[in-house]
């Protein structure tokens, strides 16, 4: 694998695509049973309607994976390099990361998706997805590996474990062989993979982000953004979960907050200040504060400067995404430097923090850990490196 | 801690440095209470001398401290940028990483050098040294801790575990408040590490490397790598343990080899058919090519072409250093793609796996793993990122 061809792997990606695409009937029989059985087991229609494939979908998965294909081959890229005192030529060049174990949940598109990031990188991958869409996963898995041996590459490059037990995913947690786990999904997952992993994790998406709007922020300004950032797509992990508001502006704003949160079908759970005047908010419990709604539900909280909103976020914030609406010059400067977070926002959304929008192109999720990558997980953070030196007899004097 | 400016970092560092050069005679003192102790138990010369501190040495890590102070300070770094398509600036910038806990064994002059190093990238440390050295330990962070409150930074940003049990180890292992966690020793102390942490952990140090001498070798040059590469530092990570002869020369080098390991008192493990050659080898075991030995004994292999001896590095090597000597160019260039280690040398010493060597500057420890920092882990790899982005109200639409 990590010797491969930008062009054979090229290749593969493209049969890949018309496999999948060629065959969109078969993959949407294959999820009909999924979509019965979720409906049997009275799963929820947001859950039913993520784990969905119909031919515009399919058609979907098939087009993220010719894009990848457009995305430079990181392997082989020289990161760097001197001729050394001694006169070796030492370079450091980019190198596959090797087996990614992938653990994610309900979406079968994700199967695709991060294959098709492995297989670019030159890595093997093990795939374990949701036990809903087992059978969705299953057909793409069979396509795919179809397509491989169509190119003459091995199959067993792209493997999902099709054991849907928990059992199983403990074991492809604790397998030394691979080189780094990732799970995708939500704080139960991750959690688990600290737990039992024996190799690298990469902790993505979770993200419970605040919104501070300070005292001196323009209040049209931070309502688009707050309605932007809470209910565009509140399901993702860049959406926020809480609202902090400057005491000096809480009177002026927040009945407007209150209006447009409730048009859009929010429910609001306030601090004791701020219920004053959110009169029909809900009182907040201590937990609200450290939950990931990933849903219409909005934590307001009135706080005394930015020193507070700063404490707030780094006691209940994730790491991911977190945003500032002010006119203040200092402060913004302050908050971008203070907070610790994978992207810190001044004067917009925090829906922006993404692969595409940050220049990455497809992106294996969003990482809010400190070490290897911080934030968009692209092509690149599914590498490694390695120093070559080249030398004609130099020993260590 | 993360906000330091440059100034205010090499500043306390020069007075670090100062500090222990002024106090060389406590130093002394408080090191020879380790020595006697040491002394008392037992232990090797080998391990009495890495413990041992003298005005020379002392004076040695007061300059490594200033020398840290030389190199460019990587925090503030931006990394990459670009506006936006919707008009945000987005830029990419280096931060320190947080708090680091560094777990290590007997030398104290890894006390100062790991301090100093997680200073200047603007991080926090926890020190965990072993019980050998506790009293020099001690004394060197009081000195350092002393030195940070005069130029008036706190002195917690240097905490030493004074309880050198192995329970506190491990409740240092434990700590999710860490942000990572580098073991610097044997393998015995990875190990534990891997299976106790919850937080990300690099592994450093362990080289179970070898030496491949091809067929087409110049005999000459692969026996003065090889007495280099296993003679000069023996107790090193980047010195070799196993040497793999082609059998088709194995007759010609092997008498080499046994005269001159004998003359440096090398004991000599050799396979079946390496001992037809070297009578007076002993028999190696299958355990022996997995030992790092650290120490003057050389486990000998014939092999029968260089896919054998990539299948040995494959099976027992570390990831750390491994080196061919050939003077065919496609063997010198197979062999160097399909080695998956931090550094693959051709035609010259795996001694020089090193931060100074490579041009780092002074390094914390050699990974072997593939995350974030592979090879020499130096200033940089102390360091994390995270993206800014300041806007004027801009939403995702």
């Amino acid at each position: 694998m990590a010797q491969l061809s930008k062009q054979d792997k090229n290749d593969a990606l493209r049969r890949i695509a018309e496999t999948i695409r060629q065959n969109s009937q078969l993959i949407c029989r294959a999820n009909r049973h999924d979509i019965q059985a979720a409906k049997q087991a009275g799963l929820s229609e947001a859950l039913i309607d993520r784990l969905l494939l119909d031919e515009a979908r399919i058609e979907g998965i098939a087009r993220a994976v010719e894009e990848i294909i457009q995305l430079p081959d990181p392997v082989g890229q020289v990161l760097s390099g001197e001729t050394m005192s001694e006169g070796m030529q030492l370079i450091n060049v980019r190198v596959p990361l090797g087996v990614c174990g992938i653990i994610y949940e309900a979406r079968p598109n994700v199967t695709v998706d991060a294959a098709a990031l492995c297989l670019k990188a030159g890595n093997a991958v093990i795939l374990k997805g949701g036990k809903e869409a087992i059978e969705s996963n299953k057909a793409l898995t069979r396509l795919m590996r179809q397509a491989l041996e169509e190119v003459e590459l091995p199959a067993d490059c792209i493997q999902l474990i099709e054991d849907t037990s928990r059992q199983a995913s403990i074991e492809l947690m604790e397998l030394r062989a691979l080189d780094v786990l990732i799970p995708r999904g939500g704080a139960g997952l991750i959690a688990s993979v600290v737990e039992h992993a024996k190799v690298p994790v990469i902790e993505t998406g979770t993200g419970n982000n605040h919104l501070f709007v300070d005292a001196t922020a323009d209040l049209s300004q931070a309502l688009d953004i707050l309605i932007n950032a809470k209910c565009q797509r509140p399901s993702v992990c860049n959406a926020i979960e809480t609202l902090l508001v400057h005491r000096s502006i809480a009177e002026d704003f927040l009945p407007r907050v209150m209006t447009s949160m409730s048009e859009r079908g929010v429910e609001l759970r306030a601090d004791e200040v701020a219920r004053r005047v959110l009169s029909s908010a809900k009182a907040l419990t201590q937990t609200d504060y450290a939950t990931e709604f990933i849903d219409l539900i909005l934590a307001v909280r009135v706080v005394d400067d930015i020193d507070q909103a700063l404490d707030h976020i780094a006691t209940y914030g994730t790491g991911h995404s977190e945003a500032i609406v002010t006119t203040d010059y200092d402060q913004a400067r302050r908050f971008q430097q203070a907070v610790d977070a994978a992207a810190v926002y001044v004067n917009c959304s925090t829906r922006f923090t993404d692969g595409g929008e940050f220049g990455l192109g497809a992106e294996i999720g969003i990482s809010t850990q400190k070490l290897h990558v911080r934030g968009p997980m692209g092509l690149v953070a599914l590498t490694s490196n390695k120093y070559l030196i080249s030398g004609n007899g130099q020993v260590r004097g």
